[in-house]
């Protein structure tokens, strides 16, 4: 396993794979690995001739607020992580390489950036799709492969290599989640031990609101106040959001039809939370 | 020569000659060719094994109230042009190829795209940005070739290509220009005949500040006088702008120093003509 810490490094790394017709696929992250990370390495490896992972953990996605200095970064242990997933190039940049001095360029998706978590975590999406064309550009892959947990990243992330034209098949894998049902997540080691056994509320409420609508429950927002009432029992909050949306525009839903995005961020203690399901009624 | 009007028809073609190991240069248009494209379409054939075309008229480089329905359109023209120049491929993809239904991402600059014609072509720059990473991402050029002509636009699009790590050499050749020092551009077909002996003073005007320059003249707006008039003695305008800035930057400049832009645009009748030339104090 290779560990490439420069962009251009890794761009001629991946010139002289292809020209030698190699496959790539590629796992974007910002560390921490957890089971999450491994389905997707695991496919990764299954479907390519090399697996790329990169680990940056992003200033660009983080508001000024937020948990950027204090995000875990557990590198050696990833590098373990890595190594059992059989990980053929890690890509470590700094951010010095990343975003040099002078660099002005952001790519934004309209619409898809600025709901659900977009309205909580201001210029969050285009810090990700940023850093994902940069790595696009980089690493070059066949196949990049994202969770659902994810589900508006996973959107917008979608539609940028859509509308720019990456030459680059992006496939979503689901959510892995604990024996409780609690979505994995890297911010998950910030809940205290109370906090983790709560927070298994969330994957709760999903699945009532999903027997709710199987019942026949199509107003959203009955579903919503249920799940919020679930919710507010096992945390002080605060809820940023829960709201039923259409799966393909994230627009909320007066009544439920098509493809239905369930979706929540919620707070437990310092970590927020979020997670999501879909129902096709 | 090959005509190819779909950008997943064009991806496979480089993906098939990038697999011979053939290298790709490119030059992007919007058609109605002349002697300035021709020089780059020279350098870009000697250059590579491959050389392509693209022309296409950039809707979202135009604002409402601009051109873009009246912008020249001589596609059969243009094809002997390019077989002249021996181009292998020419990419003429259709507007709904390139924005299909539900196109929501935009590629920007900051600042660099806000100067300059950016004042006065608002969502001009993000435009081209947009539409030059799609092209980037479709053929997939080892070398894209520009003209010094549009500078700022060089300017915007060499960013974006460093910022996102687009692996792809840019390079900007020189303003082509008639006899008379009149920089060649598709849009000179607006002028009426008396109008295209009177852009000549563009040029003169340009020139006229570089030997103020030389003559140690070194504050701006004394340059810039001297320039609008001799300019308003031939146009009845108007003159969106006549600037002194820094190159790399885009900047105005108080004082001259360094590498300095003097770059202008103004109206001749319905014909909006830019220029610039550089010099290094």
């Amino acid at each position: 396993m290779k560990i490439i810490r420069h962009s251009q490094h890794m761009q001629s790394a991946i010139s002289a794979l292809k020209f030698k017709g190699k496959s790539i696929g590629f796992v974007p992250t910002m560390g921490c690995l957890h089971a999450g990370h491994a389905s997707l390495l695991k496919k990764c490896r299954k479907e390519n001739d090399v697996s790329v992972l990169s680990i940056f953990v992003n200033p660009r996605q983080f508001s000024p607020q937020e948990d950027f200095k204090r995000y875990p970064r557990t590198f050696k242990k990833d590098e373990n992580f890595a190594k059992k997933e059989k990980v053929d190039i890690i890509f470590h940049p700094s951010v010095d390489d990343m975003y040099p001095l002078g660099f002005l360029t952001s790519v934004e998706i309209r619409n898809l950036s600025e709901q659900l978590c977009g309205r909580f975590r201001p210029g969050h999406f285009q810090g990700v799709t940023t850093v994902v064309a940069k790595l696009l550009n980089i690493v070059s892959p066949h196949v990049l492969y994202l969770g659902q947990k994810d589900a508006q990243q996973a959107m917008v992330i979608q539609t940028m290599v859509k509308d720019l034209n990456f030459p680059t098949h992006v496939k979503v894998l689901p959510t892995i989640r604990e024996h409780d049902g609690l979505a994995l997540s890297s911010r998950n080691i910030y809940l205290s031990p109370e906090e983790r056994v709560a927070a298994r509320v969330l994957y709760q409420a999903l699945l009532a609101a999903k027997n709710q609508i199987r019942n026949g429950e199509y107003k959203p927002h009955r579903i919503i106040q249920k799940m919020r009432s679930m919710i507010l029992a096992k945390t002080s909050g605060p809820v940023d959001y829960i709201e039923l949306v259409d799966a393909s525009t994230l627009k909320k839903l007066k009544t439920l039809q098509g493809n239905v995005l369930i979706a929540l961020a919620v707070w437990f203690g310092r970590a927020r939370l979020i997670d999501n399901i879909t129902i096709r009624i």
